[in-house]
């Protein structure tokens, strides 16, 4: 099995609330509800960089298309790391996701390992952090080879 | 806010399992247990495609952390999609993912969208589906571009 994860499925429980906070409140490009030609198909595609895709797709419609049960909402199930390349960069996008309706969960500030970041939740309760990670920044500001150790 | 994850933190229930899970049986690369020195710091990262890592996190360490409720496992909060290049590819990951130990949720077969897949959980309960999407295929097998629509 190679190491890559092509599609993050976030589970929602309406769609176009969370299309809304995605699309409109933190900016991000999607062609909005497809897939709705087919029962349990509509979803929202998002493109993230390169080779990696956020999908939001109901809840309902992951718990009938594994054939699990559909399970409460649990914020410590997992959560989505935004890395990005300064303090400033934190505080802009959590008062981004603020705006758009994001519940703040832990305000940006310094973290016990030596960085500075933030948490906050979407409309269906999915964790972001928001993370400034002086050992991860390149010269020039990309992110995409980060080094070992925490990021 | 910049279209970016640079980071998919999964809450586990037992670091070393779940590092066992996906290191010696998905083969995938990681240093091990790091950050020991901190409190609720212990980790394990993943590296996966650029820019991209997947990070093993005691559920009760993001409870800690974000100060949320640690919640009950719930596996439709999200699913991880793992494109693959052929149906073969399918069958050879949904195998691998059994011999590690995994919960076949789903046998890989035909989906509704008109591809190939199958659902497994790892030892945590969160949910992968290993894909092949006929569309999502470029002349080199490379999946870095996909096009726009079902992935």
């Amino acid at each position: 099995m190679k190491p890559r994860i092509t599609v993050i499925t976030l589970g929602v429980d309406d769609l176009e609330r969370s299309l809304c906070f995605y699309q409109e409140g933190l900016g991000f490009v999607t062609e909005g509800i497809v897939g709705q030609e087919f029962e349990h198909g509509a979803v929202a595609f998002v493109d993230l960089q390169p080779g990696l895709k956020l999908a939001l797709w109901p809840r309902k419609s992951i718990a009938h298309d594994t054939g699990l049960a559909w399970g409460a909402t649990s914020p410590t199930e997992f959560t989505l790391g935004h890395n990005v390349a300064s303090r400033a960069e934190v505080d802009a996008v959590m008062a981004q996701a603020s705006t758009a309706g994001a519940n703040i969960v832990k305000p940006a500030q310094e973290t016990f390992w030596g960085g500075y970041a933030g948490y906050f939740q979407d409309p269906d309760g999915h964790v972001w952090e928001v993370v400034w990670n002086p050992q991860w920044i390149e010269p020039d500001g990309d992110l995409s080879a980060p080094p070992r150790g925490l990021v």
